[in-house]
């Protein structure tokens, strides 16, 4: 049995996500569900595929992923299932929310549309394709069932794309013009720039501009190089900057949105800034 | 061992739920333990009663469903447990959250009041049966002990029951009146009226009263098929039409909330509501 | 394998406890997670060594507690794993969150730091160590792995120390002087002394005082022998002492906050307050 590792928009306040797991148990009693995150945004696609990704760094390489966030579940969308170079599986809506994390495990070898309805819950609902195909599709794909079975093949390279915004764009002058991918729990905003790609030193200081002109804030290494109420930048658990304040609400103290703009001036100059 | 599907008001913020996992855990390490939810609203027994019901389409055969959704804990409400005709197994509290479920699964043929301490974990709390008694009792009839060792029997028409509003109702002269039995965190409102029951054709145009007067609502067979930010009658997830916006929140613009009326008025008249 | 009860400050807004999850299922698919709870509040070190502490009870005898409360992450604080007597293990931060939990079985016989990084999730980031630090040990100890394998040797003696609510401060001259450790999802108020602790006799009439005087509060054996909205005193789930109302919230009607001070007069003056 391979484990299925399951993200969704459901939220937990409903029983969406209870009743896919049913389904799963329903197919096969001893396959382990884990529970990545169900509180995507609603129809937050670009942000539940950057999850995704950043999660292939931390599943088990025979994992079965399944994934839903579907605003157009109902519609012509196709439902997929593809197989990573790496042997890993991803199953849900095909509108760019498997790639990036398919492509961070070498790529899309093997695609099919789920067009084989035995594998599949009747009747099928218009509203609910989670319960009814993702869900019991993906247990029949951690039982051993093979990706070839549950439907015909598809070009890879016609899967939809989606744009992530995982590189920060340059722009405005001097600036590093990065956006705010999400925001957690804690009031932390995650920008668009992996740590790597940025290349700042620890303790430098930065000029950071949400919207409001610009502001003196330091790069550490954790948040315990911080005081606490201090604005900081800081890697964060994906890998990429985050605006923060130790202890404190960053969001909350200068009005983040999930979108917003913020533009970074490197201490020495745009030049720099990935030195 | 049989699965345990775990539905209760307990909610995620405290230990409730956890601490009665560690209790089946403690009884045996192998039950797997399946959460439906545990956001029914506090003291919601109509509410859990009609997601448990719903459930039993996509639960194991053999499951035991453990629900909590007790205001009465502590007082002299009976702690039972009922052997469904397909051979599905409840334990709860006797206060009608049940029932529906076993009915929906053949009836009830076996009805036991958990009088057998043995099964329970002392001392007895007077406000948590949940981790007292009903988990670990539920552990002990997955693990295969008979239903028949774990209390007393008692007959089965003795059960409270509950009246689920499940049929709409017809009445207000011209129209059909039906109840919001739940609002989902879209903001969708689930009425008291399964699609079968009503009947409507897809794409047909509806009146909908929610007490302002009447509003034109088409009924569409997904939220695919409206445009971003229309009002819609469409059929949810447990089968029953839902009052929603596409991409929106129905329950917000239309001040909605569980309990309230709405009327529906079909294109022909309420003599072909049913047709 | 030994089951791992995960308890955290996470939320599960976002994939943090996904994550960790993810890693012990990549260090042995078979081991079983039971979450105890995710949402102690932020930096919440107190109430989660609280209620650590009070999982003791229900736990299996060989669980491994990982646990992660962290406000010191990616600081000197060190990482520790713990054994009791009982033979339980606890994994998470030095801070005092893990040692109620190890008195309550038997006391600390054995700790190690976490030094043994070949344990460990590299890179090890500085802001998340539950993912690559606790969650991998955790999953390994689980396993089979022996405590003394994962890091060096430390003295039980230099373990961070807690100074935990549960004894009932006297003081105010002629009352009881408690505080409120943890409100609950229903508005109940926990304070900080046990039952057994206070030793009233069910159904006093006692004087509470939550800072706007003193009010007539009767003590109850369970919310069912109170009258809808009436505010009681009675044992909750963790055997303290609970302000509540009966299906009402407390904590809203009387304003009530975690660390508030609640003075209790009992009915024959403070001496008998323990009798």
């Amino acid at each position: 049995m391979r484990p299925v590792c399951f993200i969704s928009d459901f939220g937990l306040a409903d029983d969406f996500v209870g009743t896919c797991k049913l389904v799963v148990t329903s197919v096969a009693p001893d396959i382990r569900v884990v529970d990545l995150t169900h509180e995507v945004p609603s129809f937050g696609v670009e942000v539940g595929a950057e999850i995704l990704q950043h999660a292939t760094r931390y599943a088990p390489a025979d994992a079965v992923y399944l994934a839903i966030v579907d605003p157009g579940v109902g519609t012509k969308r196709r439902a997929v299932a593809l197989r990573a170079s790496s042997g890993a599986i991803m199953v849900g809506p095909d509108n760019g929310l498997l790639l990036p994390a398919a492509d961070s495990l070498g790529g899309v070898v093997e695609a099919v549309v789920l067009t084989e309805d035995r594998y599949h819950i009747h009747p099928v609902s218009n509203t609910f394709h989670g319960r009814d195909v993702f869900a019991p599709v993906a247990a029949h794909l951690a039982s051993g069932v093979e990706i070839s079975e549950v439907g015909e093949n598809l070009e890879p390279n016609s899967l939809a794309k989606l744009r992530l915004p995982d590189a920060a764009e340059t722009g405005d002058g001097a600036k590093l013009s990065t956006r705010i991918i999400s925001i957690d729990r804690y009031g932390n905003a995650r920008l668009s720039i992996m740590q790597e790609e940025a290349g700042f030193e620890y303790n430098a200081t930065l000029t950071v501009d949400t919207g409001d002109g610009g502001m003196a804030v330091k790069y550490v290494d954790t948040f315990g190089s911080a005081k606490a109420g201090e604005l900081i930048l800081v890697p964060d658990s994906h890998w990429r900057l985050s605006l923060a304040i130790n202890r404190g609400s960053a969001a909350h103290a200068l009005g983040l949105k999930v979108g917003g703009r913020v533009r970074i001036q490197p201490p020495d100059g745009p030049e720099d800034a990935r030195a």
